[in-house]
């Protein structure tokens, strides 16, 4: 019974599958391998545009290196107060930036709105070099929250954006999630809605370690192998990231673990509502639930082995607790059932 | 008959084996999980130590986060200048800390001899802020002209590099190519030989992306764990990488791929003594091969399908060239054979 | 009447004098001749207490080096919300931290309470490299609103401060507004009530461009003399800085200065009471003064010649205007009659 | 008998009285008051051209903020072996442009050759990564071995430089010095040449502490300001760096110090050639002088005052050594024929 993140699971065995596949023989190092080439070419089709692609690591590594690729001297990248770039990446964001300043803009249920985005950027008024200048503005989609922006919302975001003539950035560390939520199309969630660079995850949806810059101005991004191998993240054996993807978009792979994961939290949501004592701030839009639960009910859960993150919150009473339940594709109905048969008691 | 690079092979079968093993089932996120602490703990057994051990993904990372721990504000950090953290890492140790210098110095064979290394220390005194202060030397093990330190030589640098009070870090990207050539113990080749910090090389020897920073001095590494979370080098899914290094110790899986490689390179350079047209500038002593060849030889090869590096040289005649050859644990005796007949033309 | 800032006036005749007195013949270059030694040695006795000085030459240099002398990876620096390291310095805090974060605080009137940053340090717990790590607090004495805190919440901060194991900076641009309204000591509001190292500003006080850190811990301050040659910030004909200091310690030349600009503030303050539309917003208790006025109040004064800054703000009514007023030691009795005559109408 | 630097001599009269003369006042801060925008423009017809010019307070901030103009990720900078930025700075440079790598090229008499530094920047090739890629190329005029560069020299220095497609900087902390030794214009001896980006010193020549960033293509320094402000270096009270330039420039009074401080020089070298023990390894082209000394001299003229650095060469006999004599506005002929007395001994 893990609910503690999507990342605790291993690997789907499409991912695995392909590493497999690519285990022996001989390729170019530093990403210049065919196999690599046509996972570049794949994200072409898949977001119906000529993107330029850059295979990292990590989360932390796409969003630091995306946001650095359009920081400059005194600039301010404008997010959520929650999001994961602000509050969860020991400040890699700063320092790949070189000391860009992240501004936290307050937002109900993790979601930015243009109104507090504009505002928050008029107190970095142009021409004044005291105050520094904006960089970059960057949405999480999913959200920390387990929301997710509409398409018009996202647009209205990179209205305000663009007004002041930077760039908007998705942090897509739960992009599949939230795609299979909304059923649109890879492009109509990004550029069609006003991205300008997406960090395309793929670690919390099955693969091992494999995420994406995606850039949809592929001219923002001259440089861009330079940033990267400075920040050590060009692997000698690169197939091994261009081989996770292989296996992860294959036969639409992504995308059913993403439904999947998805529906063992609406399964989640739907068993608890009945509970006693079980409180659920939002509905689920994606793979995360963040119900208030009583401690007994908590403390029951956990002695039954169940794994879940607890946040301190000045809504809950003094015997609640505040909790964040994710799903992923390797999250069973059994899995979610026998939460829920604890949960009741 | 791939000779490009060790870093072209894919990973073995023990590496593939174990990796294969943990895909399945939850484990806990960034590194805290069962596994990784077993590697841990197998890194103090390998190096008759306790030693503070990190896992990072690309030696870049390790060689950059280890001499970021040690840097400081004018910080230089003496090696040879052909090292690969001077001059094959696009400057990733100089912005990892934070714009320490690197000061490269000559030295034949591709090695730092204490004199040269003293003299060029002596540049930089104490006290006298203008010139900056030393933060660190490092050597590689093997160097990059396929040369190994002996025993005393690593002493002799370590002594000439504590008397400035600074450390010892050894780049060992092929560190098992060389302890198989000199035959003596982890610990005899580095904190026994007065290295302070290692990065302990596992891609190049057989696995995907498996390096580890090692600090025979645990109290250096306070705070380490933040370096490695800023520069996106904490994996989510830690346990991908400690599963490598479990495939790659197991059964001495590593020291066997090593010695693989080694003699690998004594019968490429056994097979070309005899070859007219062919200089052995130096002889091997472990994975790597430096010859000079008649160009016609060198183009044969190339229309036979063989991959090598080529260099510039100021000893080359005009028809020749001066050529690089790495061996790796997936080397075959037949490719060798098949490379010194199309040698011999 | 220019009531914009105490940044538009020049120099004290005392700066100016002993600026003249050294303009001729040699001394050793970079800070280490005779009269740099000496007005080390003043700061000293005026602290009561061996102290480790540096002289700089902006505010924002002295408060970026203070800071980056406790920076860390992942660390994080706490302070007010309108701190001027936060909104004015053109995020040079950050960059000379390589990258540490500001977490700007609420606080009303200006000023941090110990509530609300245990609050928010509490956010950055221990030990988990995802939230980064404590590194310093900053409060700013006067405050960005020209409030002054007391020396017992100075040590209340300093409390809350130290026991997450960081130290307290001072940024002191108008150090000696403070110290003469609160009419303690330098050591009363610095180091006895727990600060740890100070900003000591001389700039908007009376001197050309001079300012000091000041650290109260001595060993803390080890190698800064490699910060401050590497930020560009060590003079060669640093007596020029030195001299500055001379003058405006001399005689106490500084004291009586803050003296004089507190009283115009209170001049300023007294003349504005019984006007009717002007709302004084805080009671001044240094040189800084924040009245709302009727809209054609500030535009009859602006177009009799007088300079202040307007700023946005929710508590104006729609006919109102929120300005602030600075006074310095260049201010007169009749500039500020002046003032108060055309404000009148 | 001081000619330990030139940067050991105080202000000339006419940049005292320029500073004394806007002691009083008000001005707008930060550098827009009309003082320093009339310096701008002063420099625009000093150089014949449309510059964009920006005042900063040490050599070091001159040098490497107009490098972090040109810097990038992965950037090298190239320079000669024994240049200020690269060993005299603190690696100032290399933090300001976040880790770019400066590589010094030998070159005899402390100049740079087209050839040298052609060979060094083919080691850094386009399109790799892993070597980095050129940023720029920086020559100092006066150079550290007090030789200058005639204008054909500099030109074949840019067209290597420009064949790169990136900008050559000028470090001129010696600027007026070679200007006069050349006898030609600004503009030749700058942009006429190939120069892009130059650091004009005023410091050494009679300055308390005012340097220039000039850019000849004044589109290069977009965001420049939020560079400069970034690095501490934007002055409140600008004018009193503008009021130095006002002083140093008015009637050719700069062009006049640099003349003497020439001629004393040249005293020194006439009056040195006759004495017994005493080498003169360059003739002198501006204001420096390198002579190699019998030990025993050099301690008498220590002994009778005279201060001069000494350095460690391999050019010298057991019994010599040799030294740096440097001379300014300040030095007398009086000084000079001391000097050589004591010499003669």
């Amino acid at each position: 019974m893990i609910f503690a993140s999507d990342n605790w699971a291993g690997a789907t065995s499409a991912v695995m599958t392909a590493l497999a596949n690519h285990t022996s023989g001989f390729a170019t190092a530093y990403g210049v391998d065919p196999l690599s080439r046509s996972i570049e070419r794949q994200f072409n089709d898949l977001f119906e545009k000529e993107v330029a692609v850059f295979l990292v690591s990590t989360g932390t590594a796409a969003n630091s290196l995306a946001l650095a690729t359009y920081a400059k001297p005194g600039g301010a990248i404008f997010c959520h107060e929650e999001a994961h770039i602000n509050v969860d990446e020991c400040h890699a964001p700063e320092f790949f930036t070189a000391g860009n300043k992240l501004i936290g803009v307050a937002g109900e249920n993790g979601k930015l709105t243009p109104d507090a985005l504009r505002s928050a950027m008029n107190k970095v008024p142009d021409n004044n070099p005291m105050h520094g200048r904006p960089a970059a503005v960057s949405i999480s989609q999913v959200t920390e929250l387990g929301t997710i922006y509409q398409l018009d919302e996202i647009q209205a975001l990179a209205d305000v954006t663009h007004s002041r003539n930077v760039p908007l950035h998705m942090d897509g560390a739960r992009f599949a999630n939230a795609l299979v939520s909304l059923d649109v199309s890879p492009a109509e969630m990004t550029w069609k809605s006003g991205v300008d660079v997406l960090s395309f995850g793929g670690t919390k949806n099955g693969c091992w370690c494999a995420e994406a810059v995606v850039f949809f101005k592929p001219e923002d991004s001259d440089g861009f192998e330079y940033l990267r191998k400075r920040a050590a993240q060009v692997f000698s054996k690169a197939r091994f990231i261009s081989a996770q993807f292989e296996g992860y978009l294959k036969d639409d792979s992504w995308l059913v673990t993403a439904r999947h994961a998805n529906e063992m939290c609406t399964r989640l949501a739907n068993g608890m509502r009945d509970i006693d004592g079980v409180r659920l701030l939002l509905e689920p839009e994606a793979n995360e639930l963040f119900p208030v639960l009583k401690k007994e009910q908590a403390e029951r859960l956990k002695a039954a082995g169940a794994e879940f993150y607890e946040s301190a919150a000045d809504f809950t009473a003094e015997d609640e607790v505040f909790i964040r339940l994710v799903t992923c594709f390797a999250t069973t109905p059994e899995q979610v059932d026998e939460f829920l048969r604890h949960l009741r008691g």
